[in-house]
């Protein structure tokens, strides 16, 4: 109103506005690129055929490693130890710990998951004019209020929690009354999210084909449309049980190798839909996994996951390299250099400042709370070779698992470390193990990629630029507390 | 003379030769491809850029990952579990068990090495009319009858055994009478090597410089040659104590960081000779390491390797993948597809009736010996995309480790397995490791890359056609009993 006013009231500048408008048209402004975000759940760094798996894994990934060329293949991405931290970190641009995400994964019944105080990137993209869209796994709360169209979707179809769940009817004795299956949901902003089916192990093999039909039907529904649209396409694949859809179910492979080769064959569907719809020149998409392997095969050989984490060891949920080092391709035509890689550190929580300023939207990135994100477009864009980051820090349940710093590594507390052992350098260990309780645990990530050889005894000098990343932290909480598990908003700001 | 008088009786006869030698100057037969075999020592399957390695590792290795992107990268290329037993296979194209050099490399003083009975590659491709050189390490035997101008070689340089002598002299109270030095020799053909100077640790950093440039002189010598050649180009590093000329001693990285790099740029001045001598198009060119990894840091943090076995694991020797298992590129402009990757089974052996056919001497292949070697022509020239091959067997000291049959392994005895655990399949397992000493341990090496789940629970069906490789090579000794270590030849042909 007050807007209209003023142009009333300045004749001339109504006429210019006018004529800029019309050279807009004529010679409209760049668009604002598209966003295809794809999220495999579970897979290991080795696992693809870009990143040194596929045939070597008897399961081809072509499409995927198509993409890999068409893009840049990062190979120092970070991601952190478990599923929900690090989709929370996508969407906030924040350490999962500042969001009370850090840790095991929110039971089931407990309401938990992203406070609807954060400020979500489909928040920021909303405000750029993005359309917004998901399908599949959200793993962010499970309750009206925390679910995706409660975080800045214009409409999401999914599950809200792991496809674990759909093991519990194997349990002898299970009833629905002891512990109801997953619902299948879907909802749109403003409204309540429905129950539409329920996620049971029938459908756990049809789920990421159903994943990819939605996507790809809501790809070709852009073709033609002004608007940039986000489309987050988080697939339920490789995670156990991995139950590949019966178009691919080759019975000369295990079922995670065909598992494989489904993922690949469903990026590739929806890469094509991008084609078919005219849009793969103005989208940027990303196929990223959010956290290395589990190779689990508790409830027998037939649907055990055996994913790879590739030269890096260690599983979920851990620091160790194998799990929080998961590949990322990005693919930008005529914008990210085609056929690129880089082993610049990346964490998954830059994606937020990157795409806002990419978007146009860096502006109203929140300032009343501890941001993370770094902008890494000119990474990204090749007009940079190096990050913009130093570090990055792996919470787990609150405490602090370890700090990247440049090539090295410090844990100062180990998970999941089933094998248990590290060797200790220049102690004339030769092709022997030393098992050492002594934290910190120091490796030089680059030299030693396995984290084989503790360099803790060489290393001290260490300990002063890897303080300086905690003390930044640690300052940043007496400004901005991190929001306790459950918790609706920080404490300063309630 | 017989020739020259049936030729003077055919007047006609001889007219039409003499046109035919003019057609042929004219339009030369193709020219038997030139073959520059480079090996390096200890090298791990993660170790270089076009495996994975490179960039991640600190070191980059443009060089050699351009050299994979022009031809055929192979990743199913199996090794024997230590340096002499794979170099005995390259020569003989026979499982070192059938040479007596499958165990412990012999030790300093002991005859020992490749008996001359051995018919070797070079040899062989002698016959062909190739001239042979080597410049590097021998190992496969240290006196006069058993060095490389014994077997084949018109000429050499280098030195007999390992580079790991060289530390002999960092032992305290130790004299060259208690264990004199390893000599540098060289020798020719038909006349006996010589000691020409002393490889000691002042001049183990520049081993592999010198071995490059002689090689380069070799290659600039043989422009315009019309004689084909086979130069084998055994380099030193990265074997311990990988110590990288100064030219390479970044003090930023680690000496085995600067030795990856210096392997690099030796390998790239390799190359650029070929080109400078027009000799490129018409050369093949193999790269691969002799055996996986030995990241033993024993003497002090600043000699140890920390080389890469990439997704596999465990270090040599042993018959783990990371292993036996090697990168393998092998580059023939207009001949073998560039930028073709594959995971068909290929071991060492292989080369021998290849490189035989490629030189029109298969023919000469001996019938008196069991011969291992499989053609594998088809496979690297891009006519086939199967390997012939379907098993390869590994022993070690005379016993079978395992055997590897299309995507399986069957453990019969384990070495090396400083960490000592296998996962057990199928029996409710979680992220646990658990001990067992049943033997043998049965892994699917394409699903399980690693060789963690142990099957052999679920997998006795394998034991049948594993079976018959072991039949295969038990009736094959019925009629070639093996050489014992030091026996010169065989009982039969005594």
């Amino acid at each position: 109103m007050r807007l209209n006013i003023k142009l009333h009231a300045l004749g001339l500048g109504l006429v210019l506005l006018a004529s800029a408008a019309a050279a807009a048209a004529a010679e409209p402004q760049p668009r604002k690129p598209n966003i295809v975000f794809i999220l495999v759940d579970n897979l290991g760094y080795g696992d693809i055929g870009a990143y040194g798996g596929g045939e070597l894994r008897g399961a081809p990934t072509p499409d995927i490693d198509q993409l890999a060329r068409e893009g840049l293949r990062l190979t120092n991405f970070n991601v952190e130890p478990e599923c929900t931290p690090s989709r929370s970190a996508l969407m906030t641009g924040r350490m999962p710990v500042r969001s009370g995400l850090d840790g095991q994964v929110a039971n089931p019944g407990n309401r938990g998951g992203l406070s609807p105080w954060e400020v979500t990137l489909l928040e920021l993209l909303q405000k750029a004019g993005y359309r917004t869209a998901m399908y599949g796994k959200w793993h962010l709360g499970e309750e009206n209020g925390r679910l995706p169209n409660d975080q800045g979707f214009d409409e999401w179809w999914g599950f809200p929690k792991s496809s674990g769940d759909t093991l519990r009817e194997l349990q002898p004795g299970w009833t629905a009354e002891i512990a109801p299956q997953q619902p299948l949901m879907e909802g749109r902003a403003g409204q309540p999210s429905e129950k539409v089916g329920v996620y049971n192990l029938a459908l756990r093999p049809l789920m990421d084909g159903m994943i990819t039909e939605k996507s790809v039907a809501y790809i070709l529904d852009q073709a033609g449309s002004k608007q940039p649209f986000f489309l987050y396409v988080p697939f339920s694949l490789p995670h156990t049980p991995p139950l590949p859809n019966p178009k691919f179910a080759d019975s000369g492979k295990t079922d995670y190798q065909n598992v494989l080769r489904e993922i690949d064959a469903n990026t590739g569907a929806i890469l094509d839909a991008l084609e078919r719809a005219g849009l793969a020149d103005n989208t940027i998409v990303v196929w990223t996994s959010d956290n290395g392997p589990e190779t689990m095969q508790g409830i027998g050989v037939q649907y055990g996951a055996q994913a790879d984490s590739g030269p890096f060891r260690g599983e979920f949920p851990s620091a160790w390299e194998g799990a929080i080092r998961t590949p990322a391709i990005i693919r930008w035509p005529g914008h990210v250099p085609a056929g690129r890689s880089s082993n610049a550190l990346v964490s998954i929580v830059d994606f937020y400042a990157t795409f806002a300023r990419l978007a146009g939207v860096e502006a109203d990135i929140p300032r009343d709370r501890a941001i993370d994100s770094i902008d890494q477009t000119d990474l990204f864009l090749g007009t940079a070779d190096r990050s913009k980051r130093e570090s990055v820090m792996f919470f787990y349940d609150s405490a602090l698992l370890a700090v990247k710093w440049r090539n090295y590594k410090v844990h100062f507390q180990v998970r999941n470390t089933a094998d248990g052992t590290v060797r200790v350098a220049g102690q004339g260990v030769t092709n022997g193990y030393v098992m050492t309780l002594n934290y910190p645990w120091i490796f030089n990530i680059e030299n030693d990629p396995k984290e084989l050889w503790n360099m803790s005894g060489t290393s001290e000098w260490l300990g002063q630029p890897v303080a300086r990343v905690q003390a930044e932290y640690y300052r940043s909480l007496a400004r901005f507390p991190n929001l306790k598990p459950g918790q609706e908003k920080p404490v300063a700001a309630q």
